[in-house]
């Protein structure tokens, strides 16, 4: 496995928004296409904005908190027909928990948790060259 | 507190969402202005929507789920500058605990759970009355 960290949440000028994965050394990139309001629960603990309410994956976050869990990892698992799979990682005492999750959610929680993301080798085959990924002036403005 | 159904999700002219509350005799109405992804996560379940992929709120409620916590209530509890906040009921063995929620997360959790939803006895000099609420065709068409 790979761990990535995210790099960006990118506003496609079809209107879509894609969160941009690369490895530590940025010389692979995966592109991850979410909906705007998935790219906004990204972007948001990215750029360490507060929020006056809890949003849904703070909301995920103190779940898993109060219930005594700690998120460990999260990993995009597989991609079929373009879907991207995740599945999250969590531990509650001895017991490692898996949960079948979208990339987006696993993300998204991992970033408020500090857990580390991962992708399954078989994706690796899926990332793009540093060369290959031209960045906008202000990417992750959305 | 007075325990309150979702009668619908309306999308209002202006483009904005409303989650229409309404007690069991449907005389009393509350509603509670939300995003569009909110309205879409109570939207979901309301009309028996199946989803390929589990939407954040599917997730959170595996977590409960897989961590051994039962959804046992959420409460709008309280109304300040005009937004209204929400506490969520966990029960875990004998424990109860006690989140701090947007109403629309609350919401959305607890039609997935089959949870009741309240609102406290000071918000129901802030519903309307069954005479003052006009439905339109297609209410929860969104």
């Amino acid at each position: 496995m790979l761990e990535m960290k995210v790099k960006t949440v990118a506003l496609i000028k079809d209107g879509s928004f894609s969160v941009l994965l690369a490895d530590q050394e940025e010389k692979n990139f995966l592109p991850i296409m979410v909906g705007p309001f998935e790219a906004q629960a990204i972007a948001l603990p990215l750029q360490g904005k507060a929020v006056p309410r809890p949003m849904t994956h703070d909301l995920l976050r103190s779940v898993c908190e109060k219930l005594g869990a700690e998120v460990k990892k999260t990993v995009i698992c597989d991609i079929t027909d373009g879907t991207f799979y995740a599945e999250l990682y969590l531990k509650k005492g001895d017991e490692e928990l898996i949960l079948d999750s979208r990339p987006s959610d696993a993300i998204a929680l991992a970033l408020r948790c500090e857990a580390p993301i991962f992708i399954g080798p078989h994706l690796i085959e899926f990332t793009y060259d540093s060369e290959d990924i031209v960045f906008s002036e202000r990417p992750d403005e959305i």
